[in-house]
């Protein structure tokens, strides 16, 4: 039987975050964390409503898996979060020692990589999945902004 | 008279915050906000009682801070730090657009300078002050930590 636990299935719950985020007006990122295919962190963007630069979804989902495992480095982690993400998630992601990273859209403007934030060595780096999902929603919140 | 509102003596108040933190057997470093010369946050860092890796003296006073002011925005405000922020706490204060960065002791291996994290340009960054103070709280908490 096929394993269905892929990235893309993660991905979509992600996604799904993104989604929460946007129809609350909030920039729409969406984050999971996942521990041997359990979801034990789901978060969106939420620094308008908090008033709070660092409540972006990845800082939520890092604080909310810690504190389901009891402890604040999240060995055999993976984050999905649907946007690069930027200096300040990249800077804790260092610091939980978290062992796998996927993103879906760049962000070439503030990202991690375009910023070269250091990762932890025990951090890998997954890109691209659901990409142009991630991306359109982004696109379709500034254009409605706009408006 | 003399204006009493330096930065040491707004750095001797982040002191006492880092002392704080090495009394609960955390890295002893401390933060406060101010905004007009008023003390709007004061904080020290909990990773270790929060089991959180986001929970740096840093982030808690940009939370403390704009939760102070009704929004996301450190205008005209000045963090005073005992050392040398990291990648994350200075992708955070890239965020909050803060007016004045102030930091005593470096972190030559993981501080912001070293790592090369952007600040916002709004932002100017003060560095030294009570700095040879706050190094020795940290040597003294690692010396402890040996025993």
């Amino acid at each position: 039987m096929e394993n269905i636990f892929t990235d893309e299935y993660f991905m979509k719950k992600a996604l799904q975050e993104a989604e929460k985020a946007f129809e609350k007006g909030e920039i729409p990122v969406g984050a999971i964390i996942v521990v041997n295919n359990t979801i034990i962190a789901r978060s969106h963007n939420l620094t308008e409503m908090l008033h709070d630069v660092t409540a972006h979804a990845e800082m939520q989902s890092i604080t909310a898996a810690a504190n389901y495992l009891g402890g604040k480095y999240l060995k055999d982690c993976t984050l999905y979060v649907t946007l690069e993400p930027c200096q300040m998630c990249a800077g804790a992601l260092y610091w939980s020692q978290i062992s796998k990273i996927v993103f879906g859209a760049r962000d070439e403007q503030r990202g991690f990589m375009t910023l070269g934030t250091k990762l932890h060595p025990k951090t890998t780096v997954v890109s691209g999945i659901m990409a142009n999902e991630a991306a359109d929603l982004m696109k379709h919140f500034f254009v409605s902004r706009r408006k």
